[in-house]
């Protein structure tokens, strides 16, 4: 089944909002084995829709349309969608009371403009909005699905795993599952080389996905087809490859390496400090946009000055004078005067040059120092070259970071 | 003349990617007057390039295609354009001197792949890329436009900087200058109301947009026509809409809340620490992800735990007893233990309820309490209630703590 998704809006033609929604759409249609072939934005117009429509229900069996439906003048899908099919606007009911619980239980007056997001074509199914007040509407006419739904991101996506997902898994003739395997501190091409061999056996049911981001590369396996079986396959080609990574492979979870070093710690019982210069917070900020954080973090010294360095984290003069900021020597003072001051089970410490100036042939643009160590263990410093912007170098050094932690918590360094 | 974009990508379709690059583009075709009509992504391969071609040199003037330029086998735009044109692929010597000169820079062989990034259709004009290999391609047939460049964000915006945006500038009927004004601590409705009457008296030939971020709203007046004097008529316009915002407006350049402060503190020589909780490191984060931060910003205590308020920021157990943490009298306190410890001109302090957990009848999730102060003033505390999910009230409260920062250094609070 192929499947086309089209978003209205003019504030994503000209710039003003990125679409996201197309993104989301595309890895949860993928996932369920559905091709799409194509992502098409339009503007909030009915000549606009009217031709994207011709088009995508000529081309593909399912069409997925975002966006139009709120309550100002420029939300024209509605209306479009009636005329196009020949279909008159009727009054819904549900969707009505639906509004008016939603408003009185925020204690917002409802209007004239709510009113009218009451009204939906004859000829569609409605299906009602959980988490706001515009319903999506469903019509299936000729063996062509057409949903469109509300643009609001956190609304499509409840749309799409409530409703969508669910009914076209079901009509797709293609079963897929999926396992996942989490890497980090290795690149795509040398993950690669280390599994070509479990790669090259893999059967032609058995996909392998490299899905890179910043902190790592995620591996997905994709397993199609109606074997009984299936599972456990998936699980067998799952075991090859972490015997390959061991070093690299972390978690079967889709996670961050910052999450799933945070739900560690936290179940360990075990507390993080952090003492950071060059990432300017980052790591803590990562760290902390989990709810839970605090129960394993407990905070950090963020010493972007070396006066700070000094009289918060207790470095030498002597270090900072002999070594400079960015050294082992430095780092390593950095981690031991965190630990003394948060008391904490484990420390993380980084200074490094973000650029793009202050970089030198010595130690340039780029180069980071690392510390981690325990409260009962020794500090281990180490240098990383980082290459990229600064924004590259901020988050890139972060993930390294937390990996050197993970390193130290399972005896890997 | 109106636009499509056309971006080209298997990985895109399936979500392994954000298509950032359309709303790169959308931003500054619509800055120069030009419409877009339509923005479609489509998978690498001949037929859906075609399909696209047909459609959007039939519906529009210019079409702006990006990706599918690279040296794998899965890339292939410049193939398939040559056969779309009916013409056949040449060796570009410019293009394969310019691979030769980028890669032996940085010490990287040349392979088959390469040379074969040296061949181009006939009939296009080359436009030799600054930043990567992949060189551009500019078709111009019958009054239609073409252009081909790399799906490399930076290399396409460089492309769009140096080639497309001024060429079609120039062929542009309408000629389009903008002023930018830069709000904060203001919703778009409460603006619309304070500028009514401003907005009610621009003529045809102006238009003001409203362009909502995290930080505050953006405002952007263009005009257009062929008015000697139109960028004075814009600086009037902004002066009476100035007038209107005074505690809201910070500057005309297009920047945010952190760089503009940043710059601001520099330029003044004025030194600024942070204590945070609830934001875990981003108002850190934020005022250091601009090169330079090290001229003002010294460093900030993440106080996550109340252990870390009390010792590192020598807020009084009794006050945590009494009043919380969440409160006036502990931001107070933090902000003047912060200003001891780090000894700058200026000082914020946050503590808050992030969420989802933690929030009670009388504090409810978003409850946000910010001090700002001074070496030679007092501190000055505020209770604020950010509404949304716990990314939201993290991004939010800087904002507003990046705000209370600039109203108390122009006695606006």
């Amino acid at each position: 089944m192929k499947v086309s998704i089209v978003t209205i809006g003019d504030e994503i033609l000209i710039g003003q909002i990125v679409d996201t929604n197309s993104a989301y759409m595309g890895t949860v249609l993928n996932e369920i084995g559905l091709e799409i072939k194509e992502i098409l934005t339009i503007s909030d117009s009915e000549e606009a829709i009217f031709s994207a429509l011709d088009r995508c229900l000529a081309d593909t069996e399912v069409v997925l349309m975002t966006g139009g439906l709120g309550p100002t003048k420029d939300d024209v899908t509605k209306v479009s969608l009636a005329k196009y099919f020949g279909a008159s606007m009727v009054m819904n009911e549900g969707i009505f009371a639906h509004i008016e619980r939603y408003l009185g239980s925020k204690g917002r007056p409802i209007l004239q403009s709510h009113k009218d997001m009451a009204l939906v074509p004859s000829n569609c199914e409605v299906l009602q909005n959980a988490v706001g007040t515009a319903a999506a509407m469903w019509f299936e006419e000729n063996d062509k699905i057409l949903v469109s739904m509300p643009g609001v991101p956190y609304e499509m996506k409840d749309f799409m795993k409530r409703h969508v997902i669910p009914r076209l898994s079901k009509k797709s003739k293609k079963q897929v599952i999926h396992k996942t395997l989490m890497t980090t501190g290795i690149g795509e091409s040398i993950i690669a080389e280390k599994i070509k061999d479990v790669e090259s056996s893999l059967p032609d049911h058995v996909k392998l996905a490299y899905l890179p981001r910043i902190g790592g590369v995620r591996l997905r396996l994709s397993g199609s087809g109606s074997a009984l079986d299936l599972p456990e396959q998936l699980d067998s080609y799952g075991e090859k490859i972490k015997l390959q990574l061991s070093k690299y492979y972390y978690t079967d979870e889709d996670t961050t390496l910052e999450a799933w070093l945070g739900s560690y710690l936290s179940s360990q019982g075990h507390s993080l400090c952090t003492a950071e210069s060059c990432t300017g917070g980052n790591i803590a900020r990562v760290l902390t946009k989990y709810a839970g954080a605090s129960s394993f973090y407990q905070g950090s010294v963020i010493a972007y000055s070396n006066q700070l360095k000094q009289r918060l984290l207790n470095v030498s003069a002597e270090t900072l004078e002999n070594f400079g900021a960015v050294s082992g020597q430095t780092v390593t003072e950095m981690a031991k005067g965190a630990l003394e001051l948060m008391d904490t089970d484990y420390v993380i410490a980084v200074s490094g040059i973000a650029g793009p100036t202050g970089g030198t042939a010595q130690k340039p643009v780029g180069t980071v120092w690392i510390a981690v160590g325990s409260r009962k263990g020794e500090i281990v410093p180490k240098c990383f070259t980082y290459p990229g912007n600064r924004e590259m170098v901020i988050q890139g050094t972060t993930q390294l970071a937390l990996n050197q932690l993970r390193k130290l918590i399972f005896g890997l360094l």
